[in-house]
């Protein structure tokens, strides 16, 4: 039973992420979301209290898939250089693999002056923030440590970490998949994008 | 009296920039950008058609910024290497002198599908794209340069470019003005992305 709604939970989270990617945080309605689902109302509302509550999860959906895919394949063992490809390969492989989630959670990179108007929509804000934090914190450590090692350049951590994971995430700006694609390129992009990664922080 | 109405026209751009990035494209409004300077919704409608022409214009405006501050620095006697530094920090630069204008613009990165209901704001869109792929074409040139001469690795030019592109535009996502901000913080940054940029190319 409890699996039921867990399936049915994110069948609802993938079917919002993809209307608000396609029509937009701001003008996707959970009536647009329920007809992508063929599904009623009422059945999303059964899960979430709101639209607003459906777009924070999907908000906060996207740093726990990167994190997830990306946690396991740390390894202290490995030198910073050699740990950072390995991250860095496996982050854009599950963007590509969780995409619209990526690109809703692009379109609030945009620093508006947001007004949280109520304790749930804040604390909803600093749960995402938080997520957001905990999972760019596993690259900030493996930065950190080639720049100790002295096999990375020292430079601004922050300016670092930031700009390599908007490097490492640029296929959320322009990549949509496309029937006539040649296979096997997102793979291709994935390690080219890796390769830079690493070539900037050197 | 033309020097008048141009002064006019860049002060109404500035403050819709501004307030367009403050409150988000979609919420900014005329009496937002008209109260904002102290000033009648009349005037800038005498310069501007409509909200949406006004929000055109900034986001028209945004490369135009770039490309007059970085194609006077192209110089095809130097090497591609040291034109691409050159020409990335005063990318860079440029875009920290105009920020709100960028900030703008990346509120449109997001692939919403959208529906240019009329044929003026076709024209605006299909402007907009021109002005921007012109000036990204500056970035082209000399990353195919560099690729030819054996100077940078080759890959595929297109994913290279935007991705590089979007290193040097981190900025944009992470960096607002603080009171208490080192002095030379943005110029030691714009040196930074520059050389994680060119360093991403080798």
């Amino acid at each position: 039973m409890s699996e039921q709604i867990s399936d049915s939970h994110h069948e609802i989270l993938d079917a919002a992420a993809k209307c608000f990617m396609k029509l937009g945080v701001n003008a996707a309605s959970v009536d647009d979301i329920a007809h992508s689902l063929g599904s009623t109302k009422g059945r999303i509302y059964h899960h979430f209290a709101s639209r607003g509550a459906l777009l924070g999860a999907v908000r906060l959906q996207a740093p726990e898939f990167t994190r997830r895919a990306v946690a396991p394949v740390m390894d202290d063992n490995l030198s910073p250089s050699q740990n950072f490809h390995n991250m860095a390969l496996t982050h854009i492989a599950a963007v590509f693999e969780t995409l619209p989630y990526h690109k809703v959670v692009l379109q609030h990179y945009t620093g508006l002056e947001g007004k949280s108007a109520t304790e749930s929509d804040r604390a909803m804000e600093a749960r995402i923030r938080d997520a957001k934090r905990g999972y760019e914190d596993l690259f900030r450590s493996v930065i950190h440590a080639g720049m100790q090692s002295g096999e990375f350049r020292c430079q601004n951590l922050s300016v670092t970490l930031h700009s390599v994971l908007i490097l490492l995430n640029a296929p959320v700006f322009w990549y949509s998949p496309r029937p006539d694609e040649p296979q096997g390129f997102t793979a291709q992009v994935a390690r080219q994008l890796a390769d830079m990664g690493l070539a900037a922080l050197i």
